[in-house]
């Protein structure tokens, strides 16, 4: 295990208790102090330590660091420097922050100044995503969607079990955790009529998603060894890829979802290192059939990541109405970005790749409210003493993931986004 | 007509008879000249006008243009000035480039230096693509692919006629002219198999595709009328969207095209504005049933360019494989503009929007070879006496494209690319 995730470290900066960013995360971010542009930073209890501070006042000289690589408004070049650079800067900021390193702690101004409240800043998209490719990766998900669609008794298609079957999404509409989106209007075919309507969406949801990011590229006709992919991943945010499912299942034939998703995808604003995640390694579930040898892999390259969703309408409490985990993906990120580049696609540095909905095997685990009430056959029952099948105007939709082990909780913030009226 | 689309026009710049750039159509594009920073250009006949030093020597001065605007590796920053501002780039170096104009003519050092010979240039990818969406707006083709794949009788799907089917597609492997493009490896379920198998393609195809790219942008939420959309296009290229058949007929289904699509698409380096095309304007197809409101519109919105598409092996003749017309489209750009942002997604500077594969109605006007061999069932001769049904390695695959009246031929110069082997 690196140091920075040693368990018995302790921070000088305070901790509170069920934080999801002790000293052992770390993770990376792009935040906007009032009156200030935005700037790299990263999180440690209820702050966010800023980098470009850190960078101008010599505390990170030793890693020899390319001039303002930190006072951007993305992380894009920040990560182009590749996993060791970004490696090296966790391993600094852990240094920096522990209880018996006096080098900050014992430097009032400094420390003051590069030390900001999260209450005080303003969180950004802390990537310019050049391209999003969101997989269809868990075997619950895609066997609840083929339920309810096609066959219960051939749920999964054919191809599911060969490859991680994924499309393109737009990288446009990612927006932060914390941006409203409005709801979407388009052609809706209701079961009643012989033309399409247009129309607000009437089944508005949610799917509860994880992404990674790459800090690698490759060049056009390359492809990237699954004993490699890690090198290319940054780390994950937490995503919800908004769905209009009456838009989506009028539009999908044949090429797939369009309309239906691209009006608005939300992620979370810190991207925790696959490094801090590494103590959470779980082996994956059994593939079968046997996966060609391009898609073969070697150790543990799944994650137990406690997932839920929760949703609040306007001045009402949070109701839980998922508990999932990232843990129960049937392909990995390994296969994912092995497949991806098999047929010599390139890779860009601030790729987003989202998993698809993370659907456990209960119901309770379902990671869309498409599934949980099953197309609205069933509701929810929200703390307001109001149901729901899918979202109403009003609502907030927020994503949670951390995961824990002795005593250490890697978490990532709100995935947390509001939906409002329609144009 | 704007004064720089006037047919009576000479420049004082030598245009070979049957050039695709008289002094009519004037593109942008980005250009290198050894040893030189990539820079904005403007071609005329077999030269290409540089705009960096236009600017710098003062040519441009009455435009208020911001300094290096031009200056730059893309076109991005140019076009995010707005239409307005590229047609009066546009007319004034109409007027710089006229036979009656002693402006650039007379003054025989910076004529010299501001005309390069295309010969002396590699052209560059003009814009930084954020977002890529295909279209599939061609009747024809989609009968012809539906009645392959499907049902003959009813070989469009329900919601064809009732809204521009899209997909979204990686931007990060489009190329330009010129790049080669190695032939994708990845899985294809072979008929007589029950598994699928890992090799190199043995369907790859072509499709020719005209795309439009978008200078203005909009913010999430908001939706552009179809009597607006013009406002947001600054031009046309040609567009090869290469695919892997049989990759495709794995991948595809129920989340559309994937790695049969993704691993490469090739677009003409010239960015022909729609102003250059107006006198071009022709009505489209009647479109019954009658579209919703949003998709409605008025005017001549299709556009009478003539297509074709030629293929050559190694050291042979060029053999043209099929002629089509960019008029044959079903949906037009404006109605492509408004529906995919009708549920608000929104738009970027430098996307590219394509239309998808354009067929006409006779045999020989299919853009694709699929439809051309009707999936291999029929063979292409070739100049060298070879015969194809999809292309092989060492293949140079060519997409040409003008428009032609009164004497003036608007052109977009060659959409190429070669395949070699597999990596």
């Amino acid at each position: 295990m690196i140091k920075a995730n040693d368990p018995t470290l302790k921070s000088w900066v305070n901790v509170p208790k069920g934080s999801d960013f002790p000293i052992q995360n770390l993770p990376f971010g792009i935040f906007k102090a009032h009156n200030h542009s935005p700037a790299a930073g990263v999180a440690i209890g209820d702050h966010v330590l800023d980098l470009v501070y850190l960078q101008q006042h010599g505390y990170l000289n030793e890693l020899d660091l390319p001039g303002g690589i930190f006072d951007q408004k993305y992380l894009n070049d920040f990560f182009a420097l590749g996993k060791q650079k970004i490696r090296a800067v966790r391993e600094r900021i852990s240094e920096l922050l522990r209880d018996d390193n006096d080098t900050l702690k014992g430097h009032k101004t400094d420390r003051e100044a590069a030390l900001k409240s999260l209450r005080d800043v303003q969180m950004q998209l802390p990537v310019r995503i050049g391209n999003y490719t969101d997989f269809y990766s868990s075997e619950e998900h895609a066997t609840n969607v083929g339920s309810m669609f096609r066959d219960p008794k051939n749920a999964l298609l054919p191809n599911w079990k060969h490859l991680p079957v994924a499309y393109h999404g737009r990288a446009s509409s990612i927006v932060v955790s914390g941006t409203a989106i409005h709801r979407p209007k388009g052609q809706i075919k209701l079961p009643d009529s012989e033309q399409p309507v247009y129309c607000p969406s009437r089944k508005l949801d949610f799917e509860l998603e994880v992404a990674f990011i790459t800090c690698r590229e490759t060049q056009l006709g390359q492809s990237i060894h699954t004993h490699q992919a890690e090198d290319y991943i940054a780390g994950f945010v937490l995503f919800n890829d908004w769905s209009a499912r009456d838009i989506q299942q009028w539009e999908y034939v044949p090429l797939g979802p369009f309309l239906g998703k691209n009006f608005g995808s939300t992620i979370s604003p810190w991207i925790v290192t696959l490094d801090a995640l590494e103590p959470f390694r779980v082996q994956g579930p059994e593939q079968y059939p046997h996966v060609l040898p391009y898609l073969s892999y070697e150790g543990d390259k799944n994650f137990d990541i406690v997932l839920e969703v929760l949703m609040k309408s306007e001045h009402a409490d949070e109701t839980t109405v998922c508990r999932s985990n990232f843990k129960y993906m049937y392909w990995n990120v390994n296969q994912q970005l092995a497949h991806h580049t098999v047929n010599g696609c390139n890779i860009q540095v601030g790729d987003l790749y989202a998993s698809g909905t993370i659907s456990g095997p209960s119901p309770g685990s379902y990671g869309s409210l498409l599934e949980l009430t099953w197309n609205g056959q069933r509701t929810l029952h929200m703390a307001d003493g109001t149901e729901r099948t899918f979202i109403q105007d009003g609502d907030t939709v927020i994503m949670r993931g951390h995961a824990e082990k002795n005593g250490v909780r890697i978490g990532f913030g709100d995935c947390s986004g509001k939906i409002i009226a329609a144009y």
